[in-house]
């Protein structure tokens, strides 16, 4: 699969998981693909340094929620890595405000605080007091959110896998696949597994403006495997559902309310509303993660705006006037009455959510 | 207003209606508005050349239906206007080829082949055998047809002008506006009527991908009136919509069938669904040479496929990978029974369309 995230070791090694030798873990690096290059070039960035790991997922060289849930972990074990603290307070303090600073990146993702979370918890609650010992504890701890992110996604991928047949077409919106999360990706894990099984499944792209991760990144990751992939502009769902040629929409999601209502990148929420009109199925694809049951419903969401030059200026050239006020939100919320399921690592969510999240959340709690 | 299309006499006098005195009017040119560079540039293109009044509205240099059927008009005058034919038939002849050449230029607009038709017919009927009183003929014509069309882009002004209050917002799609007819438009003339009114109205405006009409044209021609307006991705009408800042949805038509179907730039159809998902009146506004009663209903409108570069390539960067299929309809059609009223210059027709377009028509045919 596609490396969007990955652990450099000090010995230049490439993991995606906790060796068994945990002697060269650090100093270490996050290293990942740099996202607004593709699909022109395939470039890599590794760095320990929290300013740098800041702006990689603010101007989204790395972005779609697992994957930044994975990225913000590994980078705050390579900025602590090299921490100069010699006492265990000194360490925590550091890590405390290192993934302070990370979480401010974008506020929409879910996965970015609860990994960040998980990996103070961490180490406060280890009563380690070798500095070297914590270093090594947080990458170990970081490197087993990115190995459960990937045995997620394929998860995802078997347990969605049941909706698709051979020769059937899926719509999806902005990049929820391997770009996006550790591996198989979310919403195109159940495409994915369904290319091992040999089903001929065709995905219609939205290209997904402004910054187009439709178009650059889940039709580059999509081709790469062997699946074909049409890309339309955002504008064209309506018209190909209207001519039959789409049986499924999936996208990934940000976040997840108590209630099922649910934040992906703006635009899902138009497509959802397509979707009933033409009586497709509409689902969401995303690991437990991506559920915050603090939230009672989707109101309660964030959503982040984004600057209107994302939108003006396009490769270069300005394509709306000076002056001409603009409006980015980068996300929207579609309500949980336009859901027809969740499809999670866990089986498939179904309405009333309230109480299929309910559950859902019990289950995964007991295994911790 | 804005000079989109014009007339440039022999005396590079810029005429929009016939002149008292005709004697300067060939050979002359047409006279249009480069729409391709705006809005960085404003630049205008004068030509009598038959291939590259082809190629202008090919490439959208000029767009938009009812300024497609005026440049036809007036190319079709321009180019028989150096005409060295010495006697009528040849003439004839000669501006017969020419009005088809230009009618292959755009598949979906009927106002370029209605324009075109009413030239031919105008010359064909006439007794005149003097070559140069023909081609003065045909000038005037076309002059008629621009006269004409800015007369009726007022008049839909007038009428739609009542559907809109002080401080309401309205969306459009793609630019139906003096960029796209010989003076205020059409989805925009209710805009341009209720701003001379002193009426605040805030336009949302589809940026309209891929050729980005909404943010390119509509913004910069409203930004230019004085007239409020916001650019947003396509991807962002249901958001605007959902958050309440949307009170009436404007459009325009490239073509009106029998029952009320319409054809209009691709994502019409969507904007349609989302309007009626948020209970917002849809209305479309066109002027009488938009309706085709020759096509039943909108399964009868042939949809313009364009080149996938227009989506794979901008300016000059590849956004979607090599080898990867794109499906780039040009326009979709939106079914009568999502369309709130349709504003026309006598008034806005309503359901039933098959009804209210027949009485419609017949007025309309008992002024010629």
């Amino acid at each position: 699969m596609i490396d969007t995230v990955r652990w450099v070791d000090s010995k230049k090694q490439i993991l995606s998981s906790a060796p068994d030798k945990t002697r060269s873990l650090i100093p270490g690096k996050l290293r990942i693909i740099d996202q607004r290059l593709l699909p022109e070039k395939l470039e890599y960035i590794e760095t320990d340094e929290l300013e740098t790991i800041f702006e990689l997922i603010k101007t989204l060289a790395v972005r779609g929620a697992p994957a930044i849930g994975c990225a913000a972990a590994l980078g705050l074990a390579a900025v602590c890595g090299k921490s100069g603290a010699k006492t265990r307070n000194a360490f925590i303090g550091e890590l405390r405000s290192s993934a302070e600073r990370l979480s401010a990146s974008r506020p929409t993702a879910v996965n970015l605080f609860w990994a960040l979370e998980i990996c103070k918890i961490k180490i406060e609650v280890s009563e380690e007091s070798d500095v070297e010992k914590l270093k090594t504890l947080l990458v170990l701890e970081a490197l087993s959110i990115l190995r459960e992110d990937i045995a997620m996604c394929r998860s995802i991928g078997e347990k969605g896998l049941a909706l698709l047949e051979d020769g059937k077409g899926v719509l999806t919106h902005c990049n929820a696949g391997a770009l996006a999360a550790g591996d198989f990706g979310t919403a195109l894990a159940p495409i994915y597994a369904a290319r091992e099984k040999g089903l001929n499944i065709t995905v219609y792209s939205d290209e997904t403006r402004p910054l187009l991760q439709g178009a650059r990144l889940t039709a580059w990751e999509l081709q790469r495997a062997g699946v074909k992939v049409v890309t339309i502009c955002d504008n064209m769902s309506a018209q190909v559902m209207r001519e039959g040629k789409i049986n499924i929409v999936i996208v990934g999601a940000d976040r997840i309310a108590a209630n099922g209502d649910i934040a992906n990148k703006i635009g899902t929420y138009g497509v959802a509303i397509l979707a009933k009109h033409h009586n497709i199925p509409f689902y969401v694809a995303a690991p437990y993660s991506t559920i915050d049951i603090s939230i009672a419903d989707g109101s309660g969401i964030p959503i982040e705006q984004r600057l209107s030059e994302e939108i003006r200026i396009f490769n270069g050239k300005k394509i709306v006037p000076d002056n001409v006020e603009i409006y980015n939100p980068a996300f929207d919320v579609t309500p949980a009455g336009l859901i027809t399921g969740i499809i999670t690592e866990r089986g498939i969510l179904k309405p009333p959510y309230t109480a299929s999240i309910k559950n859902f959340m019990k289950e995964k709690i007991k295994d911790f």
